[in-house]
Order: C-alpha cells, then sequence, then structure tokens
C-alpha cells in the first residue's frame, strides 16, 4: 500500500450497551452517522463497495447478513462482502475496504460492524461468544474465554512482580475514560476498593477485569487518498496495516503470555508505515479483559515482557499520561459488541485526531494506532493512521 | 484489475458428498491436493495469505474457522480471513483472493471453501440451509429455498412455453456430466422417466431438480500473473471479476424471474475483461435448482428472456455441445457445499482449460466463466477465466 492510498472521511458509532435496536436497525443508525459527518457531504452513488463485520448478527440473520447492509445503507446492488474473524472481524473487514479503495474501481467503500448479543436467551447469548474459542481443546473441555483469559493471568502474575496492580490500574483508568464517552456501556468511574470487593471470574480475573457483552454498531467511509480532500480537509489516512494468524487452541503456542498474531501484525503494518513505535501518541487496543491490555502493550513493542506494569501502573497510559491508551473507554468499559469492535476502535481514532472527541480528547494526537484481536490470540489486525 | 494480475497455478477437491471426514480434514485434504498439482512444485512459504469460505463449519468451528485453515495449511502466522456470502462464499473468498495477490505483498494466496452439511442432527442440517434466506418476510413465513425458487419457477413456467421440459434437461444434462465426474455426489444418469416419477419438492419442482445436501472442500493456489509461469507452463489467468448485491427478501425486486446481481456482476466482469458473452467457450453457473440455470444463462447474457428454454432443449449446452454447461455436474449433481461451491467451479475450469478434466474433458476450450449465488441472489459473483 501506498502512504496515499486510503483515509477515513466519515465515521458512525451508536451508543454501545444492552439496547432497544436489533441488528437491522443498528447498522442503519450507524451508517447515517458516517455519512451525515462527512464535512462536505456524500452522495451515496459515491459508495462502490461494502464490507460487513459480524460474528452472528445477533442470531438473526446468520448467513447472508451482508444484503443486510446494502438495504440498511440503502446501496442494494452494490457487492457487499461479510468477514468474520471473532473479535476481530471488524479489523480485518477495515482491511478488506482499504484494499477495495485500493484497487481503485471505488471512490468510497463503506465498512460496518455489529453485534447483538442481549436480548436473546441467555444460553444463545453465551453460545455467539463461545462459538469462537477453539472446539476440540477448549470449548469440549469447558473452558470459556474468561478461563484462557484467566490461565493467561495467572502465568502473568507469577512472572511479573505487581502485575496484579495493574491489571486493576487498566480497569480503573478504562472506566475513567469510558465514563467521558456518551457512546459508551458504562459509564462509571470506579475505584480500589470496587474491584477488591467484585466476585471472581475466572482467578485471577475478577468482575471488571472482563469487558460486558453488548450491542452496537460502527461505520466508517474510506475514500481513495486521493480524493480524500474533496469530501473533508482533515480526512485520517491509514498509513499501514498489518494481519496475522496464530493457533486456535492457547495450548499450542510457545509462550502464554505473548500473542505472536498482534506481534506480526505490528511488524507488518510499522513496515508499511516506515515507523517505529516511538512515533505513535495515542493506541487503541483489544482489552477484552485487563490483561490482554498488558499483553498487547508488550506484543506491540511498547514495553518489554512484564514492562506493562510498571508503564500502567505510573499513569502513562492514562489520557493525560505520555501514551494514552483506550481513552474512549475500551472493550472494558465502552464495550465490545463482537463485529463493531475493531471499526469502534477506528471511529475513536478519526475523533481523536480530528480534535472532536469531546470531554475525552487527548490533545494534539497525529498518529494513532488500532489493535484487533480475534478469540485468544488466533487472529489479530493492527492498523495506523495519520491526520491530514 | 490488469490483464495479467491474477493466475491459478494449482487447485484441489475433495469428493463432494455425505462423507466421513469432519470439515478440518475436509480442509487438509483439499489443500494438500491443491498443493500436489503444482506442475513445478511449491514451497509453501510462498503463500503470503489465505481466504476461507464456509457458511457454517459444520456446526463446530462458527466463528475463527479461519484459523483452522492456517493450521490444515501449515500457514500459522499468515493473516487468513473467513468470507460468507452464504452459497457465494466461495465466489467473494476467490474475489478477495485475486485482491490480495494483485496487492502485491503476496507472491501465492490460498483460497478454499467448505462445508460439512451431513452427519448433524437433521434440524441443524436444515438450519444450515434456512439461515442464508430472508429471515423477516421469508424464514419467519415458512418458506423455505425450495419454496422460493419453486415461486421463481412457477412464474417462469407461466410465461415461457415448455419451460418445465427445459428443467427436466437440464437435471438430465448435468446428471449425465455428473456420472462421468470422479468427485461428484451423484454418478448416476437419470431419465425423464425418473423425473416424472419423483416427488414434488415445491411445485413445479420435483426431486431432480434440487440439488443435494452435500460435505466437500475446494481448494485454490493464485500467484501473482507475472510469476505463474515459476510454477506452471500453463497457469489458467483471471481475466475480470465481478460482483453484487441485491434485496435479500425476493419480494423487494422488480422481476422474479431475473437476478439483479448476476447481471449486474457480468457486466462488471466483462467490462474488465474488454469481453463480450460471445467469447465465452464454456459456463460453471449456480444451479442449486434447475431454475437456476435457466435463470443463469439469460442473466449472464446467453440468452433473451425465455431463450434459456430453447438454448437448453437444442442441446448446445451439453457437454458436446455449441456452449457447454456445467461440464462437472453443477450443484445438482456434483453436489453442493456451500462454502465450497464457488472455489469448486473454479477448481473444474482449472482442469477443463488445461485439458486435464479426464472423461468430461470439454475438447479445446480456452475462455471460461464461473457464476456463483448468495442465497435466493442477494449476492452473487462472475469470474472469467483463460488459459495461458
Amino acid at each position: 500500500m501506498t502512504a496515499e492510498s486510503a483515509a477515513i472521511i466519515g465515521a458512525g458509532n451508536t451508543k454501545f450497551g444492552a439496547l432497544p435496536e436489533g441488528p437491522r436497525a443498528l447498522v442503519g443508525l450507524a451508517v447515517r452517522e458516517a455519512i451525515a459527518s462527512v464535512d462536505r457531504g456524500l452522495d451515496r452513488s459515491v459508495i462502490g463497495e461494502g464490507f460487513l463485520a459480524t460474528l452472528g448478527f445477533g442470531g438473526w440473520q446468520i448467513g447472508n447478513a451482508s444484503a443486510v447492509l446494502a438495504e440498511q445503507a440503502g446501496l442494494v446492488g452494490v457487492p457487499v462482502t461479510r468477514v468474520e474473524n471473532a473479535c476481530a472481524s471488524g479489523g480485518f473487514a477495515l482491511r478488506s475496504a482499504v484494499r477495495s479503495v485500493e484497487e481503485g474501481t471505488s471512490d468510497v467503500v463503506l465498512v460496518v460492524g455489529v453485534e447483538k448479543m442481549t436480548d436473546s436467551p441467555s444460553a444463545r447469548r453465551r453460545y455467539w461468544l463461545g462459538v469462537s474459542g477453539d472446539t476440540e481443546w477448549e470449548r469440549s473441555a469447558g473452558l470459556t474465554f474468561a478461563g484462557v483469559y484467566g490461565l493467561i493471568a495467572s502465568r502473568y502474575c507469577a512472572d511479573h512482580p505487581r502485575a496484579r496492580e495493574a491489571l486493576s490500574a487498566v480497569a480503573i483508568k478504562n472506566h475513567a475514560n469510558g465514563a467521558l464517552n456518551p457512546k459508551a456501556h458504562f459509564r462509571k468511574a470506579i475505584r480500589t476498593e470496587d474491584l477488591a470487593h467484585a466476585p471472581t471470574i475466572a482467578d485471577p480475573l475478577r468482575l471488571y477485569d472482563c469487558c460486558p457483552v453488548s450491542d452496537g454498531a460502527a461505520a466508517l467511509l474510506i475514500a481513495r487518498g486521493d480524493i480524500a480532500h474533496r469530501f473533508t480537509d482533515t480526512p485520517v489516512r491509514i498509513r499501514g496495516m498489518g494481519a496475522a494468524s496464530d493457533t486456535l487452541a492457547v495450548q499450542d503456542r510457545p509462550v502464554l503470555t505473548e500473542f505472536g498474531a498482534t506481534r506480526r501484525s505490528a511488524r507488518s503494518a510499522f513496515d508499511a508505515a516506515g515507523w517505529t513505535a516511538q512515533r505513535i501518541q495515542l493506541l487503541e487496543v483489544h482489552d477484552c479483559f485487563t490483561i490482554a491490555e498488558l499483553l498487547a502493550l508488550e506484543d506491540l513493542g511498547f514495553a518489554p515482557a512484564g514492562g506493562a506494569v510498571p508503564l500502567t501502573l505510573s499513569g502513562d497510559t492514562a489520557r493525560t499520561g505520555r501514551l494514552p491508551v483506550n481513552p474512549d473507554g475500551g472493550l472494558k468499559s465502552k464495550g465490545h459488541p463482537i463485529g463493531a469492535t475493531g471499526v469502534s476502535q477506528a471511529y475513536e481514532i478519526f475523533h481523536q485526531l480530528r480534535d472532536s472527541a469531546g470531554p475525552r480528547q487527548v490533545p494534539g494526537a497525529e498518529r494513532a494506532l488500532s489493535h484487533n484481536v480475534g478469540g485468544s490470540g488466533a487472529s489479530a489486525t493492527v492498523t495506523l493512521f495519520e491526520r491530514g
């Protein structure tokens, strides 16, 4: 990809949470906000292709859901492809959209992520979360996602002093950020005492170490880089993308506390941009559990093994710190509607880099990174963004 | 896309049918055959990306199945994306693979389609077929896929004399072709009397008008066009691709007997190649029901409305006719393991254009078209191929 190849010109995001809307309506809401956000307006006829990221579309339209996006976006006729890589569906759909734009046949491409997870029988809700874990060695043995991340956190806490404190610091930071985000599922700051009294989910992870089950949708409009200025004076350019896979079951990996897919994705993205980690001023990382934020900081190259503990405890990753991480509240507090998450991370970066993030604005950020993980690290994407 | 942009250098296809293997094993079998088929051999390290087409992965790994492809193909680390557009998943995955090759970061890209449909409780088997129909207006009203195509066939038969005869001719032709194909689900030629005595499924469609519920997988290796000759003297080049969407429910379309998604896809593909329909010597079309083959011939530009009836009754579309259609037996006789179908169509074309199709070889064909449909026309792809 070339430096001028693709840029975000508009973005939409429904509120995340337990919402009354079904998945069709959520798609429509996110698309309408994205189109309305384009500074100089956008005629739908310039949209030449669409991508839909969803794990289960609320169990409603499990197959063929891409046609629903075509209908809801007023784009019937235009090719739409559903992309599913579990919790990384959004990141992979964004990558597909950037490639589509680079191919040159479409001026603008639409990417939407959506999930409807509440308002279904609880068995089915667990089902939609569980289907992305390894079936043969994890699910069939009763190992849930919280269980897998609990195992990883146990190993990490045994290896690194003060790690449990750092997990709590991640939760407190992300809840503080989410409290400032009107779209967040949880808008409630929490204190150390709340964490201490919370029930254990999968030792050492307690309630506030785990992201919620959320409904929501997010949408992005990606334009060819050379025409982005037709739509806005402040596009947010995609400077690099990386994606990778790993084994599905964590037992098949050499090290439990490293996600190889994240490491490989980061290397590809930085190579594509010609950047190093030092150039990044703001991160959106995949904190489905607090331990995942610590792993991400290390796997992305911002800290050595165990180094995420002091980085977090020092306050550097706070919204007002040296390297703000998850200023929108992250999956932890903003919520995690599976297919929407990777798209919503780019929505946040779009606003942060354009100085339109309101009370949670990180001042002066020009370059950012988003990091989206599928399952417990079986796939990952890393995307690099720059204002201008 | 440019004329030299991408070429198939290897292809694999498991037998289609009610098979003992699960979806993981089917993926492995198809990949191994594809790699073994590369004339000058292929080291897996040149494969830079993978795409997996599947609707439900046998209900086994519904989310995150792309990691299974990475594992089965010995490609852990390489990015793999699951693409799902119902029965057109394979066509859309092929399109994604061609784009990936065109981007230039990978020398070779692997695309695999798979479905495991038998060997599951019958309720779940129906479920996997049904989920791709429109939920709100069709499924909830009890309308099955056979029902939708039955409605379309009723309209078509009312409009065009001898249409019911042509439907039977499609079934007889495709069963005759499948009888010559060692990979086909049904290897049984049928006669007019068999059709007449078969039970009605959804009037006017009878048993032999409907494709079976099959297991199977297919795999393709796509190389950058400029390096294809490193791997083989006879690559099969992709000359044009088109994809499009339509409304999910057929009630929302102006004409019941036209698939707009097929028409738009064909136009895009022919425009990209600079070809007209007259250049095509062999077709693989999406005959999930016999009526679908007649619609395809008209929507793809090979006959006017109603013209598929005389075209079929004349014998022109027979394997030995002027314009052979579905020489492998089509979905009707070869079988229709949802995610595998679009990939398997290209597998057949790969062998037909290389003169390696054995007893079902169409002599001298150099240019072919494949046509893959999602659901009852909600999405479609058309791909154009040429030997050399």
